[in-house]
């Protein structure tokens, strides 16, 4: 059975103005990876009402899992939840549960739970609530949408919250050999080895190192005792 | 008039896994925001003929300019010039001028232009070579998408090939007030304000230091004195 796929929606003009160097998309894939979940796609959209909706829309049918991060804070820039809502038609206010969550914090802390962190309390209706335990303020899930924080610290706690609560497939491996020759040296070599183990995903990553060209040679796949024979294969055709 | 607007395609599942970490992306936003070029949306799809064209055209369709990386170079895994080729519906193949290019370069060091060198001459009909002063092998603009290298230093250098001949608008400028206050607490306040400064973007981003939440509070806006004048309201609103 294929594994499952995913894509991932930022949400942010703060990373689109280059303001901020976005973290979450790295981590989330190494997440994934290991999971055995494919990401197959990544968009990162303005805090536009309407590019949020069509994404959020877009990549929710062409995948089995969607992960969005960014704009569910108390300010008046972030509207990730009534945009989920409204890409699933489904309502969206202040609901009792996460009301609750944030009041207690914030009576323990002593500050006001007062209108604008309420905001952080608008849960769209039939969504489950995904647990923030660095700060408190919850994410949710609706339909095969996750909606997460942007915060790298908070993000990463609620992927730790959702992650557990999918079914994943077998974990993606990958063996890597570096080699200190460009990539036009190693092509053609490599493209008859790619034919020879097409069960596997073979790719070759340029890089420079003090100046001269080098190529990692990635071989991808779920079997690793089958990556371990390529592995030696290869080893062998670049007679390392 | 409004700046033009720009998408941005990288290509390449090696950011999909997780193995490495984009850093194209963050480049280009700045660069597009000091021209003036407002950096709309950003897609990350894996070396999939299918995806990568579907997601060219949808991104040509949409913005005035579209900037990709990664997928040019000599082995099976590139395939961005065939798929952008096929995205416009033209021809494409080995180039005169692109393996001219390619020629001399491997002549003077003494490599051959071998058959996987050669796929990197395979440039679209009717498009115009972008040029590489690092390692040579040309990108190429099509009617409005840019093809550029994946390798951080060759990108950059494409880049800075390319964004001379565009036009471009008033560079968006920044004014930043930091706050050692939580966004819940700043957040009503922030939103009067915005409201008077309906000209100007105005966004709030959460940040932790030192274990106390802070808050960046950012404006943005063409035009510096209105900026200046109001960082300085925003002070004032407050009390700093």
């Amino acid at each position: 059975m294929p594994n499952p796929t995913a894509a991932m929606l930022v949400i942010g003009d703060e990373i689109l103005s280059g303001r901020t160097r976005d973290a979450n998309m790295h981590y989330l894939a190494g997440q994934l990876t290991a999971a055995g979940i494919n990401l197959c796609e990544v968009r990162v959209v303005s805090d536009d009402r309407t590019a949020i909706i069509a994404a959020a829309r877009a990549l929710s049918v062409a995948n089995d899992y969607v992960f969005t991060s960014g704009g569910i804070g108390p300010t008046h820039d972030d509207i990730t939840a009534d945009c989920i809502a409204a890409a699933f038609d489904v309502h969206v206010d202040v609901r009792d549960d996460a009301r609750a969550l944030l009041q207690a914090h914030y009576d323990a802390s002593g500050k006001e739970l007062n209108e604008a962190r309420l905001r952080m309390a608008r849960i769209p209706d039939g969504a489950t609530l995904i647990d923030n335990p660095v700060s408190i303020a919850p994410g949710f899930t609706l339909g095969n949408v996750h909606v997460m924080a942007g915060v790298p610290s908070v993000f990463q706690a609620m992927v730790a919250s959702v992650l557990p609560t999918l079914v994943g497939g077998a974990p993606v491996q990958s063996r890597t050999l570096p080699l200190m020759r460009g990539e036009g040296d190693v092509a053609a070599p490599l493209t008859a080895f790619a034919q020879e183990y097409s069960d596997l995903s073979v790719g070759s990553y340029p890089f420079q190192k003090d100046g001269a060209y080098g190529t990692n040679l990635v071989l991808r796949g779920q079997d690793t005792v089958r990556l371990d024979e390529a592995l030696g294969a290869l080893k062998k055709v670049f007679s390392v």
